[in-house]
């Protein structure tokens, strides 16, 4: 049985922004439920006296559990709302992965077990106790701290957005993967991070007019270590101690990382030991070997540190299939590691229209932003896509244009325009359109 | 050995904010290290070939662990950082609550596994695959919805504190309790919450123009009820099915919750299944026998349901104390059950004299705001206090204020300005003053 008011669809011209049934960001609020449109959740009617006795299940008839020192999630979402996690396929000295699966969670905060992971030695246990991160190099006077020392300094709260260079790079590959989002986006994700500025503890060691480069250092078993230029690290790098309010996770880098907001994620460093003030970039392993972007001509760009604009669709995705006609809301992700978010566009019809989508604000510098847009499906095939732009008006692209600019021999840095296609079925799967 | 620049004090008296050593809130940035102020974090010189040999552990010689599908925090934080419960004393169908350890938290979103519950009849277990919300009563399509149905709505992510109006009442006693942060102010938390707008749902249910009541129950056993005013639900109420990014765990009322932002905590009734549309209150044991506010004349407040302004020190507090002289950074967090916070001040010396706090912005409604101030402890004896004010121009009161106004048979909504007394040792103490 359906609500009587949701048997016909009428809707007004005047309420649809761009092709193939997508609506009017305020759609929802102003007119849908108005104009008798069907809510695709097809809530069932139900007579008022048939409301009694219903769900008389046994949480309803027993006390429940004691109250835990620390809240876990539900049994019935253990298992289905986890990382995928590729694990690494040269020995326990490789690279592995574990990516947040975006098309299972809301808002913009990342929850920290959740939160995507690269290491390339697995992640140390380390007690804070016997961890310092030092500064050192060209500087006045070398200093140390441990995790109670940065704990008296003063301290920022930022929300940022960290992505992998690595984000998306089986999208460069001829045929689309159909792994969901773990493989496409999963190593994008949001945290409220709490620290001590960076340029704080250079002011207090007094760094040299001369220096340029800083090297990061892991306390990890690789002792990976990058280069950060010392403007970056002056502006608004900072140590950070906590994620999400609590001490970051082992996985995050406890008891202490590097976060360069913007950056690829693996300049900011976990488990920071040390801060090496120089006058140029180590050359590290994961600057040279890695990291690095080759070109056509077969040169290689290094140290192509800020992460592009860049979205995606998170529902409907290609692990949602739509079950009938009716009413969905298209949300999904935006960022830019060059500033805030302007602007998202949404297409159903491949590109061919756009929308603007609604933004939830305030948005933040350099974090993920939430993007929302009604859309009626009325059964027929769609390709939906979405395009952000940034504060400085940079603009999300095409695949094509991605391909054609850095394409043949390309790894890193992929953030072109991501389709998903949607069958008369209302399956979806990822496509190259 | 300490840093060479370390050893004297000096600080301009333009630095100066306020009484007892208060800061300017740029103090920190601009004058603290050039002014040769001392670190209260006294971080250690070292040599620069000292540094080479330095943390040889073991997670700096062998590869880590595995990646986690899951990730948990460091063994290290385990039992250290977790939430004070106090079991129920009348059996398993009576009360009982987890506090939130604010002094060993930063930023503003609270982990959501240590936020904040009271629960009257424990934790139900629910499957979401068994459990419906319903909306009926005078409305002209009663309904129901199931999460999965609700996950096509247009949906919403906010930021909002929430605070059990019972938070801090041991503060009515006539001695100051001595347990920590947990006491006195664990009863108040802040997350990112997604669910869909209340209003939208009774548009679609069609509510009669004389409702002017909503009756929400809980999916527990004690079948929890609250009467919210139809206003409240037509404006910001929402339905929260996510809490910081991932689906609302067990003690937040998984799989699905009402959120009253502003509102005392338990008007935001956890596992929710019914919502009746009525023109008057159920008058529930829930505000009937509990959270009524019993008055001078032996009258009782009844719906007293915006939460007041109110602010806390955490850091430092009577869990951490103070090692040696130096800079040390005030902070905590201040909010309001009315809308912004507008301003937050502190006071070391009791209340003679406040400076303004710096703070975290963007600035929420109805949400945890952050603030920040240095503090140069000269070793004397102090008292740390910190009073709000929100956008509309409220106040925190001082203790003597809110006794005067409320004091004798008081028990709920307790909001005064919080005192930490500092000792010459740098011992920490809650008093009255």
């Amino acid at each position: 049985m359906t609500h009587s008011k949701t048997k016909t669809l009428v809707v007004d011209a005047t309420d649809q922004a761009a092709g193939n049934g997508l609506m009017s960001r305020r759609f929802f609020i102003n007119s849908a439920l108005a104009t008798g449109a069907t809510l695709a959740s097809g809530a069932p009617a139900i007579a008022q006296d048939a409301i009694v006795g219903e769900g008389q299940e046994d949480w309803t008839l027993y006390p429940g559990d004691d109250l835990p020192l620390y809240g876990d999630v539900s049994q019935f979402e253990k298992g289905r709302v986890q990382r995928f996690v590729a694990p690494p396929t040269g020995g326990r000295t490789a690279s592995s992965s574990g990516r947040t699966p975006h098309h299972l969670l809301q808002g913009t905060i990342t929850p920290s077990g959740l939160h995507f992971e690269v290491t390339h030695h697995g992640i140390p246990d380390i007690d804070p106790a016997k961890h310092k991160v030092v500064i050192h190099g060209m500087v006045k006077q070398p200093l140390k701290w441990d995790i109670e020392a940065l704990e008296n300094y003063p301290t920022v709260t930022r929300k940022y957005f960290m992505e992998c260079s690595g984000n998306s790079r089986v999208c460069w590959a001829e045929k689309p993967d159909q792994n969901f989002m773990y493989m496409t986006h999963g190593l994008v994700s949001g945290s409220e991070w709490t620290g001590i500025p960076l340029s704080t503890l250079l002011d207090e060691v007094g760094v040299s007019p001369d220096a340029k480069w800083i090297i990061a250092e892991g306390g990890d078993s690789g002792s990976l270590s990058r280069s950060i230029p010392i403007d970056k690290a002056l502006d608004d790098t900072i140590i950070a101690i906590y994620q999400n309010g609590e001490r970051i996770r082992p996985s995050q880098g406890y008891p202490m990382r590097l976060l360069n907001p913007g950056f690829e994620g693996n300049t900011s460093v976990k488990w920071l030991r040390s801060l090496y003030v120089t006058d140029k970039p180590v050359m590290s392993r994961f600057e040279t070997s890695k990291y690095t972007d080759k070109l056509y001509d077969g040169k290689a760009l290094q140290f192509s540190l800020e992460m592009d604009v860049k979205s995606m669709i998170t529902r409907p995705s290609s692990a949602i299939s739509l079950k009938k006609k009716g009413l969905y809301e298209i949300t999904g992700l935006a960022w830019s590691g060059r500033g805030k978010i302007a602007k998202v566009e949404v297409s159903a019809d491949g590109g061919k229209t756009w929308a603007e989508a609604a933004i939830e604000g305030p948005v933040y510098d350099k974090m993920l932003t939430r993007f929302r847009i009604p859309w009626m499906w009325d059964g027929s095939p769609a390709i939906l896509q979405s395009r952000a732009t940034d504060e400085a008006g940079r603009l999300q692209p095409t695949r094509e244009e991605l391909l054609a600019a850095r394409g043949k021999d390309a790894f890193y840095h992929y953030h072109a325009i991501h389709s998903w296609s949607v069958n008369a079925k209302g399956a979806i799967r990822h496509v190259y359109a």
